[in-house]
């Protein structure tokens, strides 16, 4: 075991001090951990100031959070860590809905409503109706799904980022499916939006040339007591993000065409409609 | 180029964001961040439940970091990623004193003492006098070097920790050598002290069955105009943390037998000889 540090070494050395009874699970994640950040610094050979720019980056980042900003899930959205911790715990057979990242605008305690309600609440935007069956792996309805879902208003903001302008639970509705397992409820077509980018991570997107847009969706959280709970979007087809989404969320399937319907008579413009296959819960 | 995110093609779909006219040092950095990430993620599979773990665990981490205190450099410290950064960046001829961490209880400002100057303001601890030659590879004396020292009290606590019980500058001192490279002042024996563990890094420790102490040392600073700066500290031999500082700080030749004088007559109760050996600046 080596006892004093050198570059050769590193990953030994930091690794060695770990408690013979520590948590071995801990011990784990620490140890590949420590193995990768150090092959990183090696790899690049990374300075003393740019180790110093990534610490005051860090402390930047840790300080600008707060109840209502959480801007290491938005880092590590932007660097795909989301997307892949997403993928690594949600490998799902071939023909069920894919997942994609939760996000930080979910909310606890919306009420249900009635099927087919209208969830915007402040009446602005272009009204879509939203239809679709929850369905297991044989095409069968799952009854007493809930099916929770939100989104933006028509201005890309969501009702907790704008507490003061948007009514409580804007774009927001939980329901619950009967036999038939369908769901309908009115919406609005969502619309394309940038991420906080007024912080440190909007800074290092800027300094990449990245931008900081998501394309226009909508958000649904389907569960059922025996199937694998679904953490999705679905996606308005022909957005101009789709292929650059700055958090990674797209999956081709996911991505929906929205049905222009007739104006001139009164209710919704447009229609997508989706249906959301869920495995069996292992 | 991947359009979508998947688990197989995620490092190459998020780094072929980075635009053709971002800093190509940026682009190497943060694209090997992204690849040695990922293959963190992908090795133990991070569950949801770790990641969340990790978000707060950053978070914290940030929050608690103020002007007197930097919890991500003791984070670094502890992973032994400032001791690989310092070892990247400073690999140097066989025969020169090797560097190790600066550490953050270093201050500028300090003034410059008469050589041989007692450094102990507050008196406390037993009297240590520190002594030896900066020298070139060929063992010649370097003149007007500048010999930046500092230490803990008896207590274990630097000055800027304890504003209100220690004197300013209490243990700290800049010496500069003349034409024969020595240098000698007074100073304390150094005790073992704690990294400040009442954060989440000492809770990190704790989880791992770590403990949080570093051996007892003096630092240097020691530069001169043509020669590599060196930041390196000595460790008292016969230590108990020797074999396990928290931060990985020690290396085999900054081992000093601190040796007992005569307390029959006034004086230091006790002597540390070391010659500092400076290879040319680049």
């Amino acid at each position: 075991m080596t006892r004093y540090f050198s570059e050769a070494d590193s990953v030994e050395t930091v690794n060695a001090r770990v408690a013979p009874d520590a948590d071995p699970r801990l011990a784990q994640v620490m140890s590949s951990l420590v193995r990768h950040l150090h092959a990183f610094v090696k790899d690049v050979t990374l300075t003393e100031a740019e180790w110093g720019i990534a610490i005051d980056f860090l402390t930047h980042t840790g300080q600008i959070c707060s109840d209502t900003r959480q801007e290491f899930i938005l880092l590590s959205d932007v660097l795909g860590v989301s997307m892949l911790v997403d993928a690594v715990n949600n490998r799902k057979p071939a023909g069920s809905t894919p997942s994609t990242v939760f996000g930080p605008f979910h909310v606890d305690g919306v009420p249900e409503r009635e099927m087919g309600s209208n969830i915007s609440l402040d009446g602005v935007g272009e009204a879509c109706l939203f239809e679709g069956q929850v369905v297991d792996m044989d095409g069968h309805p799952i009854k007493d799904a809930i099916v929770d879902v939100w989104s933006d208003n028509a201005d890309g903001f969501y009702d907790v980022q704008q507490p003061d302008i948007q009514p409580q639970h804007n774009n927001r509705g939980i329901f619950r499916t009967g036999a038939d397992g369908r769901y309908w409820f009115t919406g609005i077509k969502p619309v394309s939006y940038p991420i906080p980018d007024d912080g440190p991570v909007g800074q290092m997107l800027c300094h990449l040339g990245r931008h900081p847009f998501r394309p226009a969706h909508m958000h649904f959280l389907v569960s059922a007591p025996g199937y694998h709970r679904l953490i999705t979007h679905t996606f308005v087809a022909g957005d101009s993000y789709l292929e650059s989404d700055a958090v990674f969320g797209v999956k081709a399937p996911l991505i929906v065409d929205f049905e222009a319907l007739d104006t001139t008579q009164d209710g919704p413009r447009w229609r997508a409609a989706y249906d959301f296959v869920l495995p069996p819960s292992t």
